[in-house]
């Protein structure tokens, strides 16, 4: 524990020198999607490796077919392997007359809440990976890493990681480690520190149905020819009970209820689901009856069209009946849900209700498990203690609706759990102009990270 | 009938000359939609003013913000009143390397069918147009017309007819006859004349359903939130019942049975329903139960949704919970349902079916009334003996399935029924490269149009 103390004392102390050190991180505009700035996002790349070599690491820039990877190495053989992953890349600053200073000049301002930092990034995710990489210096210079720490940063994440999968592939027996961190996720409120324990998992199928061999004129053939904007919509209809509830046959045979240690957590939560509902015009929650919103959203599996088009969708009318009309599904999945079977028996239940002369085909936009850390696990209780002792109250064992991409790569591909452990707020405005990032965020995370890591390297159970 | 002989005798005795005025018309492109083919549509009219007045009409070229309206008048003062409608603009030749020759350079060619005129307009409708014109022609050079004929033909016919509600409105007592006639439609078959005595009505819907006051992410929202594809799937879904019947309160309230007469006919017509489908793929009557597939396209009114489009329909996948989802729906109409009633019972419908945070927007694209000619109508009794005369058989009591505006802005603005006889066939290729005109439909067709004049001109009863 002295270490620990002496390391916090160093975040502490330091605070002005790490705020600067994320000034000139966030200064670089890493900006991934537009080409322009590909040197940019090298700068940054080069910029984060020699930073982590200044405290000791062996961190190298390793070349992609994109953008390329950071991976830097230290801390004490023998103990745990921890794999800490962020990424460097930032979203386009647009609409840049919306920001009130310059995205890439990042500065500290004053608001009745507290210091915010400012700028493109600050928040999603520069600020939260350098509150681990500074508590790892903050171990350095007092003595030593008390794990051993694989750090791996992304350039490629604001576009869909499409590097990823190979690198983690090619360079597994590196990267492999006992447990995988990752700090691209919130706290439940400003004073409030969250894991997110579980992640849905997700079943994205397109269909096309098929009629007519052509587009006809409705005034022709209405009344006598199929629609297929017709049976597309008896689909979709069927799609849910009067409950709420998906109809495609087994499709909660695998889904779990919450955990109850959870679940009493979440009843005490100051949610208020109605207001969340209220802040995007809504009023009623619209999933399965006798489910609380947070169900709804974090463990509760679902079906959603998220795209439709068929026939005329142009200014006015034109009579036509469509020889085709397609739709976009997407299945949220919970527990230990699979996605193949999910996805086969929803082609199935397409299949049983195209009338004659119907065709459908069906094409895959990708799925995944959901992920889910846990409860009863050393990692888990160890990181929920750290927490504890640095905020003062229990961290919320909060889910996540949507699917974080990495965390399913390492689990699938390096047969690792991820504890997400995160310090953004939900009104940082990630992606937005005006990003911000509480200062208490980054020097709080800091000593979260630093309490974290203690107890990870503390004797395994 | 002395007259009517001698003007039948001038017909088949000037057949050349006819086709070579014929040949003249089509050589000029009159393409109403390509403002560059402006200077054309005004020479046809010209070209048309002049060749009435040729025959004895008092005929001028009247302007209008579009195109030029050509307006003909001659007859017997005193005899029934007849206004003959025709257009003459013509459809853009596109593709152009389809055509087996040049579609402004009319020729005739040889088929195992019989002689055929090939050129771009010469079914639709300049051929059609000048077989009521030769009719006019041969009775002027044998006497005189035996009616009061007033002639109006129309250049925007194919761009939907913009200036012709206008120009009704301002020539009302002008153009007000006891009986309107239209040669734009069909035969039965090549050897078979046929009358459209029916023209369905149609009601034109656009509604959008809004949920959420913006798009949003169905993986923090998924199963909370009320998604409008679902909601307009259900309402489509609900639209019709197992019997294919439409289930919009009402719907069939002003529903006629189809007359007798019309009934028999329709079952003992040499009409194939299953080859009707199979043509365009399919194998199945997708309308209402124990309804031939004549009666689904002709006499039975129809819901269908046009085009649908919400969310995301690009390449891929995108897990957005839309704002909003649309769909254009069309009702076709008989009989005297009224399309406001309908369009007022299917915006109850739908307001019915909206959950909790949905809202409906509508807009109406149109609405028309079905046309239908009595069966015991003096003037159909008319035309039928002459067909019948001309072709050795009864002309089929056709319907129309989609719907003709002039029909109904005729009725509608000046009270006026409209006998619908035309020569075309179902393979002329209409809008499509190497259109053709059967000489037999032009040379039988002035024949036609003939016998129908002399027969209206007989004493009324």
């Amino acid at each position: 524990m002295a270490q620990l103390d002496a390391a916090l004392a160093k975040i502490d102390s330091n605070l002005d020198a790490a705020l600067a050190r994320l000034f000139a991180l966030v200064a670089i505009p890493s900006i991934s999607t537009d080409p322009a700035f590909a040197g940019e996002v090298d700068r940054t790349a080069e910029w984060l490796a020699a930073d982590l070599r200044s405290l000791g690491f062996e961190a190298a820039v390793r070349p992609t077919t994109g953008h390329p990877m950071v991976v830097a190495k230290a801390g004490r053989a023998g103990a745990p392997h921890l794999l800490f992953y962020g990424h460097y890349d930032v979203q386009p600053p647009d609409p840049l007359e919306l920001w009130e200073s310059p995205p890439f000049e990042p500065r500290l301002v004053e608001t009745p809440e507290g210091k915010q930092i400012l700028g493109r990034g600050v928040s999603d995710d520069k600020g939260q990976l350098m509150t681990f990489i500074e508590a790892c210096r903050a171990f350095q210079e007092s003595g030593g890493l008390p794990c051993s720490v694989t750090i791996l940063l992304e350039g490629e994440e604001e576009t869909g990681s499409p590097s990823l999968p190979g690198f983690l592939a090619e360079h597994r027996a590196e990267l492999k480690a006992e447990l995988a961190l990752a700090c691209d996720t919130g706290m439940w409120d400003r004073r409030t520190p969250a894991i997110s324990v579980m992640l849905r998992g997700l079943v994205l199928e397109e269909v096309v149905v098929r009629g007519a061999a052509r587009d006809l004129h409705s005034g022709m053939f209405g009344g006598a020819a199929i629609n297929p904007i017709h049976v597309l919509a008896l689909i979709i209809a069927d799609l849910h009970d009067e409950n709420g509830r998906v109809a495609v046959p087994g499709f909660y045979e695998d889904v779990t209820e919450l955990p109850e240690e959870i679940a009493e957590q979440w009843r005490k939560l100051p949610f208020n689901g109605r207001h969340f509902l209220e802040e995007v015009g809504l009023s009623v929650p619209a999933g399965e009856t006798g489910r609380s919103v947070l169900e709804m959203i974090w463990s509760r599996p679902t079906c959603d069209v998220n795209g439709i088009i068929g026939g005329y969708t142009g200014k006015g009318s034109k009579t036509v009946l469509p020889a085709e009309a397609r739709a976009k599904f997407s299945f949220r999945l919970v527990g230990a849900q699979d996605p193949e079977k999910i996805a086969a028996s929803f082609r199935s239940f397409v299949k049983a209700r195209l009338p004659a002369d119907c065709e459908a085909e069906f094409v895959s936009h990708g799925a995944s498990r959901a992920q889910q850390l846990p409860v009863a696990s050393a990692a888990l209780s160890k990181a929920r203690k750290a927490l504890r002792e640095e905020w003062g109250k229990d961290a919320v064992l909060a889910g996540c609706g949507g699917s974080i991409p990495i965390v399913g790569a390492f689990k699938r591909d390096l047969g690792m759990d991820t504890l997400m452990v995160g310090f953004a707020l939900d009104d940082d405005r990630i992606h937005s102009p005006n990003e911000k990032y509480e200062l208490s965020s980054f020097h709080k995370g800091m000593r979260s990270w630093a309490r974290i890591l203690a107890a990870l390297a503390a004797e395994r159970t």
